[in-house]
């Protein structure tokens, strides 16, 4: 099957280009001692993930509960969940998780880690437990090395826990700085920071100059604008791209795709336009609405004509996957595989 | 079973508040003589479009093929599908389809409608035809009355083909001129237009000063905060709205929930924010990645605690409904229905 028999949108997975990313990521990680553990929330299907590990990733990263036990049942058998996972509706799922692989959750607050014990006890294996801060990204984590003490503090006094180290996102410089007070502290207090792990795809950036052990990029395996965006890659490394077909000419600069929110997302975080289109990269897609894609075509030599195909690479590849039932891997322009995306959706 | 029996994130369904939705936006078509044929893409869910026929609805709107699809299997046998469906890869799709439902489909170009008429050739049954014209919108349909009647020339000269009439989305002042030119001209070359279909749920405001024949409401079933800005509707008419946990609260001011991109999106559309939180009116979601809300508490007299799960309704509950698998019903605070979103992410 080639890809002008699939009907659009539908979003189409370069494997050679993939590949690549997998390879480079590694190859980094490789030659400067850092662990690899792929964010699989980027691609949220077991086989890609099997692939990076393969690669020589170590185990893997999800963001919620229900991506792990997903993983799980395909598998992986060492996951960190890199989010504040917590409240009672989640005790048993998160004990049950814990029987079946090496599991380590994050925390941040005295109620993220009661409940991780209260989880571990009722599955009768310690659950291992990363301390999360922030480092300047201003989301999740405990602002002050202090707070990650008495943290570690907390988690050390449970049996059914297992202090396993500190976690931040991204991997920006002043980590440096944040880290060795930090070390520093804890040395003071007589604890082993076995693991600094730190996320994002911007990780090459900085991670080699830092003392971390752990590097969790995600979004690396596919790329996207916002990652060339940040310089991690270039238009010919993105491996995500979205055939969308030209519905609607209404004025001669004017026309519409059939890509909009619900294929490839209204998330910008600071880009103009709502992705690239490789055929006409002057195009601008000035605003979406659910299933039209406005591409403002003024500043082109051409104009397209209705039916024609195009191809989008899209703002930011994770929330695209999110919103499609399947992803299809081509090797040049033959389809070699259909994936469902088995993690889609999965919030809870 | 209970609302507080769910796990968080999760999207409720009022289904008192739904329900006189339903009957108000009907009774506001009955009194002025309009048939509504409410827009499915707002909840995609069969048994809710049945309730809308049941209360008078005539007929269904759908976006996309797959949506009407789905509709179809579900007993619907109305369907206008207001999406311009043209290439090859739909074409027995769109004639199998025709030989089960009463179908309409628009077009706005030649293209679009050459496609429908090999379609109908294929089906053999003449497909309903909407000419598509903008008056305002900048977004899909012809731009002039006479662009307008060259297409409507076109499908009358097919005899796979029936000129319907024509559509627009969504409905402002300026149709009215609009329509008397459309209707002079169409007039004068001896063309009937049976049906003038506009959409929106802010249809009320102007459609019975307007010459009309349907009206494709959608989001009026749920409402969100977009309609609040249209003046269409009150915080205590909305019947959707996301249980989300606080799951982090890193400073006194700065709190995270469990609703990002991945349950809310990042929909905007103007608004300030991504959402409202009932049980703090004043608190400002600032941000969101795909499952962090970042929000600012500093001008509420309280602090929620991390564990509390608070309410909030979405900018804009169209894309809502379509990151979910299931919409829970409840009355009051009892869960009276699961439904599936049969019709998510139905792009194609």
């Amino acid at each position: 099957m080639r890809i002008e028999e699939l009907d659009t949108p539908i979003v189409i997975i370069d494997l050679d280009r993939m590949e690549r990313n997998i390879q480079k990521m590694q190859a980094y990680c490789d030659q400067n001692g850092i662990r690899l553990r792929p964010h699989i929330k980027t691609h949220k299907i077991p086989a890609i993930a099997h692939k990076q590990l393969a690669a020589g990733a170590k185990g893997i990263t999800c963001q919620k509960l229900g991506e792990a036990e997903v993983f799980a049942r395909a598998g992986i058998n060492d996951i960190l969940i890199t989010y504040p996972i917590l409240g009672l509706l989640k005790l048993d799922r998160v004990a049950m998780l814990a029987r079946q692989v090496r599991l380590t959750i994050c925390a941040d607050s005295a109620t993220g880690v009661e409940f991780l014990a209260a989880a571990g006890k009722k599955a009768g294996v310690p659950i291992g437990v990363l301390v999360e801060f922030d480092h300047g990204n201003d989301r999740t984590g405990v602002r002050t090395p202090a707070e990650a003490l008495k943290l570690a503090r907390q988690v050390l006094s449970s049996p059914d826990l297992e202090f396993r180290g500190l976690m931040s996102y991204p991997c920006k410089p002043q980590l440096g700085e944040y880290l060795s007070e930090a070390r520093a502290l804890f040395r003071d207090a007589g604890i082993d920071i076995a693991e600094i792990s730190v996320g994002g795809t911007s990780g090459p950036l900085h991670a080699h100059e830092l003392d971390i052990t752990e590097l969790r990029a995600g979004a690396y395996v596919f790329y996207d604008l916002l990652n060339i965006k940040a310089g991690m890659c270039t238009l010919d490394e993105i491996a995500m791209r979205v055939r969308t077909t030209v519905v609607s000419q209404p004025t001669s600069d004017l026309a519409i795709i059939d890509a909009g929110t619900k294929t490839i997302s209204s998330d910008q975080y600071g880009l103009s336009g709502y992705g690239h289109i490789v055929e006409y990269p002057e195009a601008l897609i000035e605003w979406l609405t659910e299933e039209h894609g406005m591409v403002n075509f003024s500043r082109c030599s051409r104009r397209p004509e209705v039916g024609e195909v195009v191809t989008l690479l899209p703002n930011h590849t994770c929330i695209v996957t999110n919103l499609h039932d399947e992803l299809v891997g081509v090797r040049g322009d033959e389809v070699e595989v259909i994936w469902p995306v088995d993690a889609r959706g999965l919030v809870r």
